[in-house]
């Protein structure tokens, strides 16, 4: 029952996956961006794109509208309203499942507490659809944080058992991420994750995987310690995102296993400007942002809805009993959350932006 | 610049390390609770106790003092406020080095942020010793959350390259893990840890490490989502934990190497109960707690003070230069931190049960 | 640029005058409340009836849509969207004289502030238009409210130099207040009120009034001091109302010249429950509701748009010029911003009650 | 339940009228910022001066004491916390008389709200001590906007029967507020003030008033419409002054007796300034700052302590009965809240010019 995110930059959810739509309402937007139904359907499109050949998934033609907040191709300051219809939907299946609870979903938890009037339907306001919000907010965001040279992008470093090798090389990830359906800008990890993920969709079974964001250019003093962290605002938005079980920053889990003296980055100074060799701190030092590329891991995992039989119980017969979750769903979300990823940066870094005034409330 | 975390418990920390105090004003207590000095210092002392043998560190002999919000042993519904005067400050060393940046520390980012006005003594309010204000806090919220029926516990499971066992025995976990001072639960891996720490220390290097928290007894309704999600509102809290460099939750960035059909946990039903045999989900499905314990992992990075020089840059001189830190460092916080993340474990469940009304305004 | 009010029962805002529509989303809201469309046009009729005959008014056919947060005619706990959508909107009268500012208008502070990318037609997001949200918000408030027995009510007390007598008699001011075209409980002062508005559009000037807003059945225990208290937050809210210039509770004003023996209410007892003789706190003392009604009173200014010739400048040229504001201008507003009122005030009362768990979080 | 105020700058409040102490802490304030005690001390002292010779009250020596926030005189942006010792406390008049409620003070609902836990000593954190917390802060706030050279001021325009003469001389207003004992700016009225104030004491009975707040020299673009108005950010601030009953702008309730013709500011522009030649709207339009002063009015109600005999009831025992309220008490709480108006005015001030970065967040 808390639908908006960010204090000065905020962003309000509606909408359910059977229902009317889905909308997102952006707040505190400055006011002079020049921004077009074409930048935000692009986003949306870049999220479906992922799905091409991989997945059987639902068929999304969503076209987004704008309710409000411009005038011409401008924003005015006034809160933006972005809606997607929703189309095709038949809940029939859910109407029939609908007290069987599916594992790994908030079916159990969400009839819990909002005492069985939660909407069922295509998981209602839990499911990934709603999504579709956060990117069309996070096209907002992308082309806020351009305006003062900020780049986000992300990419899949890991789907299943498959690893990308890693990388700094941030022009072959911005230029390959798209060139694969697995959303990997390692072009030989890729086929191999795309691979994967068609065995596991023959298999009736799913994927989990690993997102990395990362945010280029970002000036120091991004983040207000000592609570909101620039680590702790990215992590807050990025759980979010349905289906994401961990967050970490720079080197990570990896660093509990490193001495101080390989964890440290020393810190350089060129042409009076200072920055790191490493960046093990992945661009957080004190919860404020470095100066180095701001890098954030995310593990995502596997999809729920699965064809394979699993044990589970009928919420109200109160027996234990099976399912089998057919519907239209992705052997694995991963490619498709790599836009999702890149919009929930985007969001938490304009919010940190305006609060530290490093972006303006009128854009020139 | 936000020093205040929690909607309905909120906390509100003050002081440096150097400074004349540190300092919590706890806001959004239920009236009626029972505690007494003698609680919050017995969280304080483990925070210390930890540090007993292995670390060089600091001499702490903190007293804690209620400054407002009691009547007798009874929270009045008025803010709280608790404070520990600091001591044996010698900043000489500080004010001799204070150009020159520490690598791993917040010096650069809150000189830059701050415009050179930072407190840069010990760290200032960017200081590890800021975290005695969240177990004052911390104390009070863990005595809240007795009073619904819950715990909260947490262990140390890495540190450096030392691994402790898998364990969800948390009879043996509560009885453990003050037997050792490395907070670890598994007691063949404690001494490693003990060792290692011991050798750390001896290089003039220091390790990082993992601490596991747990939260049980939890009814199904905590988390509000889409955005104040349980992952996320933990997430933020921990996150805000000097040093913490990655968050995650029942199986974690393991989740992403799994198949659905291994990561999901399947319902069961026992005597009218609905559980799950097993606990990937780490007690959280749609943001919202499940009923199963809630276990949360946190990456913790090696003390980034240590003795072995290191690069860096003169601030003011603007050439690059370099440091040893001297000092009264632990080659390893992850012990000390064990207190510190039950703390803000607990301090973020106190928050989302009073928003989901699982705990009452007056205790009774 | 802060579209958001409420902490646990919050309402986000969108929309412009001259935009495709005027939609709420009301976040926090309770599943389980039965609520149809019919429950929301009421409300919003309401608004309109009150311009029957005296306002030349823009007709607006208004019809409410759903877009989320139920399924069937319950709230299933997801945010709701209601949206009205704009017709009948002919912008060529604000392109025209877009450059002049509108005295007692918000022309000059929002092109300042928003750097000239405001949308001015019709006042854009600042046009009184902009409180259909509020009132389809305060529908469903109101029946929340409903549930657990409280009563909002709102009647004009003045209209230009009329004022209607005070009275404590809320029967006769639920019945009388939708009896006339003032808003006014008060039969004789009534035809008077009609009178002078009905007497300033012939002027092509217009009139102010004053407002009152009262809660019944009220518990104990609304309003969170310090700093949100019941009279904090409700001044709050009801100042976002287009034009209102004061707020004060109970004596409000006139207390400040009266003795503490004539303005103390004193306290008496009967069959157990606590009240007072009299109500000069307006049902609130030290912040917190005291059980007696909860008296609001609201000034409101005359309508600025007006026929008759004013001095302004014109933003673009600096030159001083003049302005006769035509169009589809209330002469007063204050019948129409009755039901207003009521909306704001059942609005904060929901999520003080939330907050101070009287309100429950699933309707049974 | 709600001690913090303020989204960018805010200040967290603490203490009771009879505990250790009463304090504050202010975070989000700008580095750099030089401020001494002395600073903080001399509005503490303004507070106290109004006391002089009409007041029986307490005898507050208050020293401010600083607890973090500071580097030698500069603020360092983290928090600075600020606290008075309490002395002299004699807590028996109200342990003898704790169940009989006293009219017109929260005994009764602060009673209620906290299951008969809340500090009934003094009136606890519902004393108007707490406002020397407000103070404190309020000082900082002061001189952060005199940086950005913006002068905050107040004065008493009514006491009890006798009203000040209206005034825009605010040359004036600064130099006569301090010259009596009224805290008038009207030297013809302030005696008679000063009189009626002594013969409400002498009859042991009270008097409230109304005080008059200004800010000068302000920009447009203060207020975050459509919620966080102006207008509503003071008045939501202005409530939390105990004993505050009303809030207006400008010509507030008056204006709901004006035509628009004579309520509406006519623009002027001079040498390329837009102004009005009057100033009925206190200084906002549409919520935001229109450049003009900035004007808002407060009505006090009188003290609620007064020697007569009043009835009431024993929460006890349950039964009707009488009390006279004996104490260190003052007839006329409006000089004392003189600075405190001033002070929520500029804390206000603060929050809002950080969010539409008019002031910025490092001074120099």
């Amino acid at each position: 029952m808390s639908n908006t995110l960010g204090k000065l930059f905020s962003i309000t959810i509606f909408g359910e996956s059977h229902g009317d739509c889905i909308g997102v309402v952006i707040d505190g937007c400055p006011a002079g961006l020049h921004v077009t139904v074409d930048d935000i359907q692009a986003e949306i499109d870049k999220r479906k794109a992922a799905l091409r050949a991989l997945a059987t998934s639902r068929k999304e033609d969503d076209k987004i509208e704008f309710f409000s907040g411009m005038m011409g191709e401008y924003t005015t300051g006034a809160p933006i309203c972005l809606v997607i219809w929703n189309k095709n939907i038949d809940s029939s299946d859910y109407v029939a499942r609908k007290n069987i609870l599916r594992p790994g979903h908030a079916d159990f938890t969400a009839n819990t507490k909002y005492g069985g009037f939660n909407d069922y339907r295509g998981g209602g306001s839990f499911s990934g659809r709603i999504t579709a919000g956060f990117v069309m907010a996070g096209a907002i965001a992308l082309k806020l944080l351009e305006h003062i040279g900020i780049e986000v992008m992300a990419h899949s470093t890991q789907i299943g058992q498959i690893h990308a090798k890693t990388t700094t090389n941030y022009k072959t990830i911005r230029e390959c991420v798209s060139s694969n359906e697995a959303g990997c800008a390692d072009l030989k990890a890729a086929p191999k994750m795309e691979e994967a993920i068609e065995l596991a969709r023959l298999e009736g079974d799913s994927l989990g995987g690993v997102i990395e964001g990362i945010a280029l250019n970002i000036p120091v003093g991004f983040g207000e310690p000592t609570f909101d962290t620039l680590e702790g605002e990215l992590a807050k938005a990025l759980f979010s995102i349905p289906a994401v079980k961990g967050v970490e920053f720079g080197a990570g889990f990896k660093s509990a296993g490193l001495k101080g003296s390989q964890n440290n980055d020393s810190f350089v100074i060129n042409n009076g400007t200072i920055t790191s060799s490493t960046n093990n701190a992945g661009g957080v030092l004190g919860g404020i942002s470095s100066g180095m590329p701001i890098v954030a891991r995310v593990a995502i995992k596997p999809t729920p809805s699965i064809l394979k039989e699993q044990p589970t119980v009928n919420i109200v017969t109160g027996k234990n009993t099976s399912i089998k979750v057919h519907g239209r769903h992705d052997p694995c979300i991963v490619p498709r959350a790599v836009p999702i990823v890149e919009s929930m940066m985007a969001i938490t870094l304009c919010d940190l932006a305006l609060r530290a005034q490093i972006m303006p409330r009128v854009i020139k």
